[in-house]
């Protein structure tokens, strides 16, 4: 992200900005017919970006307007919110009310919503939605989270291999309800998934050919449970504009398409960035609850206090050997600043590694971590040269410059190879991996470069206490 | 990232995974011919995935002969190989082999690749290309970094309003070199762009209506110089396979097709968490080079140092007023750990915010501020009691217990206020945000975190003392 603000305002902006300031003038005069006016005539992805502008009182008395006159548009403004925004909203509607908005938009976007609500909400709301016959939610909520089996769109498109292309032309101008259609899926009597073709190759060839004839066999396919972060990976690999999903027996089930899959890999993407500071998305959720917020990050904090606890006595107790040399204090902060930042960053490469799927051959972690030591090394040695110069500059001690720059080039690497290591280590366990280079490891950091720094100086002791 | 590894191991996995130890197998046996008929049956995308599980030689033995046997083909691996590796084989191409590649490629994919090179390669390179007449690399490379114009395919395809669908089909039909089409856009007499439509709209009309009839006038589009990463945010908003690229008179110049958007949007998310730990994306071109990568990690590295020396010489000058109250000490990793914790929260939410667009409404960010500090409040609150518990506990000092507790209390959300607010500040001035958040403003929070503590145990002096 080098530049956050766009480099020219698009024109999208600019839309945006009228909306916003002709939706506030007209509430302020409460010309509700000309709000009315005004949203019949708008995108819902742009009312949903200029709700966020309103405070909340104004945003519910445009989102009621919506509910009564644009009931349709209503469901993919809710879609398009903030997830904090969206709770609020929710939260001042019937259940009825909801669950009428649900019914109208596409099942992923319904399951979509349902799944970013608080657990007591959601299940009130699958009752009523279970009442309705929504049943497709139902079966999709089944799937694990984060699978493919959650994101796919159930509503897809797809023709035995035997029809021709003239008629797949006719079945394509007759199913008006699919939204966007730019791959044919071909499957076989039994519904299972054997091929797959364009519609652009349907318009290049002979109106007689039968499917089977110009499809491409080979389908780039998930499977249900298939990780929703290998579904992206595998539409950007590829390039493709929507993923097929199959169930165990190659039935075709559903479809991912990129729109979500974009979806996914800002979350993702999100959630790693708010993981590695020790927090979580639902952050985004309970923005606007203080308490909620502090509570989501209160458990990691309290490990850190822990650490930072258990890190503050070693350091009491090993001065404490050494009453007469409180300079010894000066590079305390240096010894624990610098391998934690080492750390974080073999973390955070690891982490970007791992989501690009690179540790998948088997000699490509130990070159990794590698790697990583050799650089802290590198930064170790530069650090400690430096920090021992400035040791000697401030007390003219060799020693201590001795103790501090061997410190460093000790704990730097050490940080360096718990950074590298735990990361792929906990998505091997299934855990976590973005956890790892927050506050947790920055506390295990402190322990060590402390561990490390006393030691030394305890060699060094009787020098430096001269 | 909550699980790195798939749920189920997808088909191409194991497509990968078999295509890896087949080929190992031929290379070991030196049978060329084999491998050479084994790399013409698969697709680009998965030889340049599997040829990451080889070694540097293997990989150019590879390489050499796709470029022999399938020139076409060996243009796609290179575009789908991760930067390190794709460099390492670069250089040991000659510049003409590697213009020769660059040419069989599309504009826009060359230009992905040229940039992601080194400057010196990048300039060899530029003057061969020119030489060949790939004028277009040329001039997609004057547009600013990181800008729709840099990104864009300029092979695009549109139509004046004035042609019917028929005719359109027909020369759909025709244009058998452009790749994905999906959309058509549609353009006055002097290339203006009026309109959109689609494949399936065309589908659906009659053939002698013109496409001023049917197409939307109303399009979403973005100018040349409009940053990568709001050209991301429009697709993703409004859900496009493809946005049109205009220049300064709304003249069509080309289009960002969306599997080039999911790529920038992953890439923007790599840099943020790199950046966010005090390094950068050259960190994935240079991997293998231990010094390059300790270059790119110095600068920042040296004003930690500094920092952290501040810090240290603060830490030892305000002890030293303390000789009998070693025990201070025991708190001083939490001072210094818990208001960065919290300030690298604030911030880390901050830069997902900014890449949200959520601070468009002018009341949005000092609400945002508010929230994170009202947040530390809580948590400060919460762990200031802790802490002074455990001095209670500790040392059974009352005023020790104060001077942790309210320093905790003070100083997490002086911390939450600087990380909130640093991040939104530094896109307003046009620098990285991701930086904020990063060592250099841990070292910040720990100089913050002294200054409160020490000035409050001052406060209590002569009692701490006794």
């Amino acid at each position: 992200m080098l530049f956050c603000r766009p480099l020219m305002e698009t024109s999208s902006d600019r839309r945006q900005e009228v909306l916003a300031e002709t939706l506030a003038r007209f509430l302020a005069r409460g010309a509700h017919a000309n709000v009315t006016k005004l949203l019949g005539r708008v995108r819902p992805e742009d009312v949903a970006a200029v709700l966020e502008r309103f405070d909340a009182a104004e945003r519910l008395d445009i989102f009621r307007l919506l509910i009564s006159d644009f009931p349709d548009s209503a469901g993919d403004v809710l879609t398009g919110m903030e997830p904090a925004r969206r709770l609020a909203l929710l939260e001042e509607l019937t259940p009825e009310q909801i669950a009428g908005l649900l019914e109208r938009i596409p099942v992923d976007d319904a399951v979509f919503v349902l799944e970013s609500l608080p657990p007591a909400l959601h299940d009130q709301l699958l009752e009523l939605v279970d009442l309705r016959e929504l049943t497709g939610v139902q079966a999709q909520l089944a799937y694990p989270e984060h699978s493919a089996g959650r994101l796919m769109d159930t509503g897809l498109f797809a023709l035995p291999e035997t029809v021709t292309v003239r008629d797949s032309i006719a079945a394509i101008q007759e199913k008006r309800d699919v939204e966007m259609i730019f791959y044919l899926y071909v499957t076989d009597r039994d519904g299972h998934l054997i091929g797959v073709t364009s519609l652009r190759q349907l318009l290049m060839s002979k109106p007689e050919t039968p499917l089977s004839e110009i499809m491409q066999r080979s389908v780039i396919k998930v499977h249900v449970e298939t990780d929703q972060e290998e579904v992206a990976r595998q539409a950007s690999r590829y390039d493709l504009l929507a993923v097929p999903v199959v169930d165990d027996h190659n039935h075709l089930v559903g479809i991912v398409t990129v729109d979500d899959i974009i979806d996914v890999v800002q979350e993702e993407a999100a959630d790693d960035l708010l993981r590695m500071a020790g927090t979580s998305e639902g952050e985004l959720l309970y923005e606007g609850r203080v308490l909620r917020v502090a509570r989501l990050r209160l458990p990691q904090m309290l490990i850190s206090l822990a650490g930072l606890l258990a890190t503050g006595v070693l350091l009491a107790s090993f001065q404490s050997r050494f009453p007469d040399a409180l300079f010894l204090l000066a590079f305390v902060p240096v010894i624990m600043g610098l391998p934690g930042s080492v750390g974080g960053q073999a973390a955070a490469v690891a982490l970007r590694d791992l989501a690009a799927g690179q540790f998948a051959g088997s000699g490509n972690l130990p070159a990794f971590v590698g790697r990583q030591l050799k650089v802290a090394g590198v930064l170790g040695l530069a650090c400690g040269v430096l920090a021992a110069a400035a040791a000697l500059a401030f007390q003219r001690n060799p020693w201590l410059g001795a103790a501090v720059g061997l410190a460093l080039l000790v704990a730097m690497p050490l940080a360096a190879l718990v950074g590298a290591l735990t990361p792929p280590l906990l998505a091997r366990l299934r855990l976590d991996p973005a956890v790892a280079s927050g506050p947790l490891l920055l506390a295990v950091h402190d322990v060590l470069g402390i561990l490390v720094y006393f030691a030394l100086a305890s060699v060094f002791l009787r020098h430096l206490a001269g």
